[in-house]
């Protein structure tokens, strides 16, 4: 977002990481103090959402516009997604004035199961001269990886990273896999069968969950600990490589 | 890193994100900057390593004690890697006074690919008594996401990391696996061999790659522009989930 000119309108998607305000970017800080627009999406107009609060924690009140997003979950809140983000879409090109900077806040990365991203595709719809660009953010699995204190990859290890919403073969296959770390988001609701699958694939004793993330009630524990009952929609599970 | 003890030793691995100054976190600046001893990887004592650079270009010029490590690659470079971080953690722990803290610069994440991993081992098996932590940091992956404006992934799409040193079947399956997104590191020696195959599973044209990621010649093009040479060691290959 350095050369700006006077008649393009610009929207940048800033990634504010999982929660902790000291894991936002120099670059995330910078483009959120400079820009002429911060957007943040909220469930509610009355309340800040999450990642309106990692920055009033990090920098201070900034005036925050707040759009409101319909967090409707799985493939049949797709199309009540797609057009919140329209309607939001139309208030962002209509909100920006030629030659304007936008920022998008949203927690973890941009690019990673973000709302920036139908967001974006929306404002692209609308407006294909408006100027999108993004700045990455610490990514959850990344703090609880840290926050745990395991080494996530080394030498030639993979990793899968998967959505817990069904626990179907693709998570079986993935933790048979052993040279691969396996993550897993928005699995809490369906915890007993990803543990029950960890334990058949002699994993679950290197497990590691985070429950609420970024929320002060956040927790970080290995996933022996937890219990077996379902947690929360934002977790993130993880299994390391199996090393001997 | 906030409650200090007089008697104990702090060793943090502190990502600095794969180049970009404005990258970094803030906890990272703040630990660098408040750090006893802050250290940088190198492979030559009169050079500054990478993420000495970054840190450079993001803060200044700080007293920085360059460890040396020998980025021998591959298996047969492991009992090379091992002895050298063996010196390396020797010579920290011996620097290293009780109650101080040293701050340890690496690129990207320090717990994904890292010297970081293989020195804190070292460290812990030295003296088991230093705490060891870690602070995240913005992988090249991320950047290169950025930088090609791709969504990385949405809804229920899923995420394979792999590094391509040697190219093997698990690189051919995970094309195959079109509703993942495909991340291959290290696989600039072997991008002809990534070619064939990205075109073989229909995925050629999705591709994207950033070479040297985080150097002034850094370049991110499409793989179709590339060419079919090998290129640098350090590069990143992208494939997005294949969608309709």
């Amino acid at each position: 977002m350095d050369k700006v000119s006077i008649h393009k309108k610009y929207l940048c998607g800033v990634g504010v990481g999982p929660g902790d305000p000291k894991l936002l970017t120099l670059a995330a800080v910078e483009t959120i103090k400079s820009a002429d627009l911060v957007l943040a999406p909220t469930s509610a107009q009355d309340e800040p959402g999450r990642a309106e609060e990692i920055v009033r924690k990090a920098i201070g009140t900034i005036p925050v516009r707040r759009i409101l997003f319909d967090m409707a979950k799985g493939e049949s809140g797709i199309e009540l997604r797609k057009s919140t983000a329209l309607v939001a879409a139309k208030e962002i090109v209509t909100l920006l004035q030629p030659g304007e900077r936008a920022a998008f806040l949203t927690i973890g990365d941009p690019n990673v199961f973000s709302t920036f991203n139908l967001l974006a595709r929306s404002v692209a719809s609308i407006d294909p001269t408006v100027e999108i660009s993004s700045i990455p953010g610490i990514m959850a699995f990344q703090d609880l990886v840290s926050r745990s204190g395991m080494t996530l990859l080394d030498e030639e290890e993979s990793l899968r990273l998967l959505v817990g919403l069904q626990v179907d073969d693709k998570i079986e296959e993935a933790l048979k896999d052993s040279s691969s770390a396996v993550v897993i988001y928005k699995g809490g609701r369906n915890l007993p069968a990803i543990v029950e699958l960890a334990k058949r694939a002699g994993r679950l004793a290197d497990g590691w969950i985070g429950v609420k993330i970024g929320l002060e009630e956040s927790e970080v524990t290995s996933l022996q600990n937890i219990g077996t009952g379902p947690v929360g929609y934002l977790s993130t599970i993880i299994f390391p490589p199996r090393r001997l």
